[in-house]
Parts: structure tokens; sequence; C-alpha cells
């Protein structure tokens, strides 16, 4: 580390998770219909992502909007390079996602126990059960699991939640097999020497697991605690184009961290994300159309931050006049 | 600095420069009424600021919404501990300013010549003259000069802006007896690698100038920015309440780093900002009306991280169910 970018440090290269397909497009109020979503995640796997989500295995009574699942894996392309990973609730939903072949399956459970409750109608309990039963079913067919654990930066029902409680969770999956974690801020609530503090403790607790980062932009500390992780180590982040994505049970809320925002940024400092900004714009000034709604991108009405304006139009005639008359 | 909290570590204590009532409603539409503003700064001055930039003493053509200067400086209350600042951008707005005993006066240019040309009408040359001439007439009445720096982190028509521009500036100013120096990321260019460097930089080559640091959050890194800095050692924030504030040469663009979700970070970190974000949140909730628009705070929607929600009606129903069942 050198004087010159002392204490703003962190690792050359980061890898993006696109989340939208999934997490953005599973709470959207319009449904998007099926060559819709193939198209956008067609249009993203372009972009250069290491992975992306590109649906879930839910029941179609929980979440109708991703209720075709199996039709999406069939007909997105597999853009070399590109991991293709999938959200599965149950042994039910992982039976029907690895006839998909993804490349990766994500699971889900929240370090607290009432959200937990809230979002799952499980117990943490039941939940941690069930989420071990899948992880060795999805091994034995040879397929990596990722964990997802919610809350980890605070429970909007119970508030802040205990680091111990939080990495006994990692422990646990980590010793059944699950290649990666992701330490999920599932409703805004971390701020950003929290996020350094946690993605230490793991990474020197669990030094040979990948660790993932989800943040929310809720409370406007998306970047912020996503420099926070980095400077830590941290090289994967979950993102959502648009910034689409967010909580039913964080009113008010705004979404996930908008991908672009966070490629515009990492991309500014120099650190190679691996995704061509130019061309994930152009994907998500499409978002808006898809799904029926204005969507909370900055980045997207403001433009790059070197896309510069032209003066105002009196501006050269003025300080030409003035220089006549000098 | 502890391993523990290792990267993120910075000051203790953090002062804030309230800018909402002359940054914020100088763009408004709609003209706020001499009583708004008063009740607008005395709300403010009972927060907790170091200062607020109450008005500025701008022509009245140039500027109608603030055409009440002296009016709003007369009537406010001076509440002991705040320093009253106020913008002046030449030396027949000096002297209406100094009639008004402010305890200090911020004049302001732009660090690239397109910008100040388009922004104030005059070459960077003239701007320098003229604020070098109201350094010494208000250091001579016995007021402190504060130097607002426009688009040090890049200019909306030219891009990046040198370094060595910016510091050659600065030590212009410092050497003619200016008490501060802002760096003011003016159209929300900034990023947090460069705000660290030009950050350092600057309090390297002039320690004993106060430097404060004014963030936009246009590209949605405002908070990642103020971290950035605050890890280098600075101290001093301009932010607007509610988020408002903006730049007539950024199409688009959102507003000044909003003063509650700065102080909401700071304070879930442990850093003394000295502002109560309970009564700054009440203040914030009157900004809409006060301005008659949506104002683009997301804490003010999401409300502060620990504000706990009640888990929904169902879940203690459904989990008494099951356990009967067990």
């Amino acid at each position: 580390m050198s004087a010159q970018t002392y204490p703003l440090a962190g690792p050359a290269r980061i890898e993006i998770n696109e989340v939208a397909p999934r997490d953005g497009l599973q709470i959207e109020p319009f449904v998007v219909p099926t060559e819709g979503k193939v198209a956008f995640v067609n249009a993203l796997a372009h972009c250069g992502f290491a992975r992306i989500e590109a649906t879930s295995f839910t029941s179609a009574r929980a979440i109708p909007a991703l209720a075709d699942a199996e039709a999406v894996m069939h007909q997105v392309e597999r853009v070399p390079g590109v991991r293709y990973t999938v959200l599965v609730p149950n042994l039910r939903g992982l039976e029907r996602a690895l006839s998909c072949r993804p490349d990766e399956v994500n699971l889900v459970m929240s370090a607290s126990e009432t959200h937990n409750r809230a979002n799952l109608r499980m117990t943490r309990e039941q939940s941690k059960a069930q989420l071990l039963a899948m992880t060795e079913a999805a091994n034995a067919a040879g397929v990596p699991v990722n964990i997802s654990l919610s809350t980890v930066f605070g429970c909007p029902f119970e508030g802040d939640v205990a680091e111990a409680d939080v990495m006994a969770l990692a422990r646990t999956f980590a010793d059944a097999g699950a290649a990666g974690i992701t330490l999920c801020d599932t409703t805004g609530m971390a701020y950003p020497s929290q996020v350094a503090a946690l993605c230490q403790a793991f990474q020197r607790t669990l030094p040979g697991v990948g660790l993932t980062i989800h943040l929310h932009n809720t409370r406007g500390m998306g970047l912020a605690n996503a420099i926070a992780a980095w400077q830590t180590g941290v090289t994967r982040f979950d993102a959502a184009a648009g910034g689409l994505g967010g909580c039913p049970y964080a009113p008010g809320a705004s979404g996930n961290v908008s991908t672009e925002e966070l490629v515009h940024m990492f991309a500014s400092m120099g650190v190679d994300t691996g995704v061509d900004l130019a061309a994930l714009l152009a994907v998500v000034g499409g978002v808006s159309e898809l799904v029926q709604r204005d969507v909370p991108s900055q980045l997207l009405r403001a433009g790059p931050r070197l896309r510069t304006h032209q003066p105002p139009a009196w501006m050269a005639e003025f300080f030409a006049g003035q220089a006549r008359q000098a």
C-alpha cells in the first residue's frame, strides 16, 4: 500500500453478481413476460458479469412473477465466462433447478429469528436443517452452493444482530460444504465501520470461503459500504441493474445497490470490474420499460462523470464582447 | 488505529456546515417567504450545527429567491455556538453582508475556467482578483473568510481538473489570509480515491488552513466520498438538509449530500457530529412543505436504521399453530 493511495486501497479487481433478474423482478408489480426476462438476462450476460442470478425456483404461488423459472433457464443463452446462478428455497425447488443445469445454486435464510419467520415462514432451526439438506443434495449433484444470509447487518424487527450469531451460521454452512457465503444487508441497515468489521471477522475466521457482499441503498450508504468492504479485501459484490429490488418489510426503502453506480465508482478508481459500463448503461436504459416504472438510478439520469456538456450558448459572445471592450 | 477498526478509522468528531438555507433555497423554483427562511434557519440552529450558511448577498436580479438576505440575517436568532456564515459574490455584496454581522463570509470561484465563466460570468483571473480584494476587506473588518472552490473534482464542461490548479488557487487564498477553504464537488463528479488523494495533498501542503469538503450525491457516491475524506482526517463537511441544492449545469442531477444521511452514517459509526438526528429529522420532515416539492431524502422515507418495525400480524398465530401441531 503506497503512501499515495493510503488509506483508500483494496483489490485491483472485483467481480459482480448481477441479481436484478431474480432479486429485482421478484417484487415488481408488473410481471415481465418470459421473453422480456430472457432478453434482459442475455443483454446483461454480454456486459461482462462474473455471475448472473437469473431466476428463482420458488413456488408459483409464493412468487408469481418468477413462475417461469424453467422456461427462462432453458431459453437463456449460456454466454461463456458467465456463471448462471438461481435461487432455490427448498428441496422441491432444488429438483426443478437441477434439471436446468445452473452453474451454482443460491440458498437463503436470515440471521435474525424474526426476519426468518416473517420472510420464510420457518424458524431459523427449520431453515438451517432445510438448507443443510439442500447443500448436501446439490453437492451430490456436483453443483456448487452459495448461502445468502439475510439481515446480518441488522433486522428491521429486532435491530442489531450479533456478529457471533452471523459467524456461527456462516461456519455451519462452510463446514457443510458451501462454496460461498453472501452477507446480505437486506434492508439497508449496514454502515461502513460495521461492514468493515464483519468482513474482516469473516475473512479471518473462514479464509477459504468465497465471501460476497449484498448491499442495499435504503439509507444512502450503499456505495460507502461497498468501499468499506473492498478496503478489507472483499472482491465479490451483488448488485442490481437500475437499483431494482428492495424488501417488503422495509417500508419506503429504495432497492439494491445499483450495478451501474457500483461499476462507475470502482471503474473511476481504476478497479477492474470486468463490466463494460457503456453496455450496461444501454441495458439499464431499457429497465424502466421492462418493469413499467421509473427506476432509482441516479447514474442513468446524470450520466458517467466524464460525459461533459456544452457550455451555455451565451458564453462565447459574452466573453468576446468583454475582450473587445478591454 | 487499532487492528479492530483498520482500515476504517478517522477523527472522533466532525463538524457540519448546514448549507440548505443558501445553497438549497437559491435554486428552488418556489420562493420561500422570509418568515419561512427565518424559521428554517432557527430550527436548524437548534439541531447542533457548527455553522449555518444562512443566505447569500447576491443581487436580487441574479438570485431573486434570496433577495431578502438582510431581512433574514436581521431576524434570525443568533444561537450561541453556531457560526452564521453568508455567501458573498462581490464587494457590493460584502458591504451589505458586513452590515449584518456575519460570523464568517464565504466567497466562491471555480477551479475550472469554463465553469467559472458559465457560473460567474468572469474569467478565473477576474474572479481571483475580486476574491483577493474581498478577502482583504473582510479581514480588515475583522470577519474571517472562507473560500469555496467549485469543480475541484471535475468540471461538467472540461472533465477532470488538475490537482496542481486546485492547490495553486488554494495556496493563493491561504497566503492572502483566508481562514478556511472548501473543496467543492459541484456536480457530483468526485470518486472516493480521488477525494482521499486531494484531501491528503491539501492537508500536507496547507496544514494550517481549515479544510471543508462539499459533496453532491449526483452519481450516488456522496457518502462514500465523505468517508474517504474522513479517513484522511477531514473534520468539516458541508451538507444540505433534505438533500436540497444542485447545479443548473448538471442536468438530471440530485443535490447536495443530505445532512441527515451524513449525520446518520457518522453517528452509526460512533463519530460525534454535534447534531441531534431526531431534531434534524423533524426539521427535514417540514422541508417538502417549505419548498413545495418532494425532497430526495432516503433517510426521511426509510427512518434511522434502528427504528424497528412490528412483525407481520399473521406471524404469531402461524407459529403458535405450528407449535400446537408439533
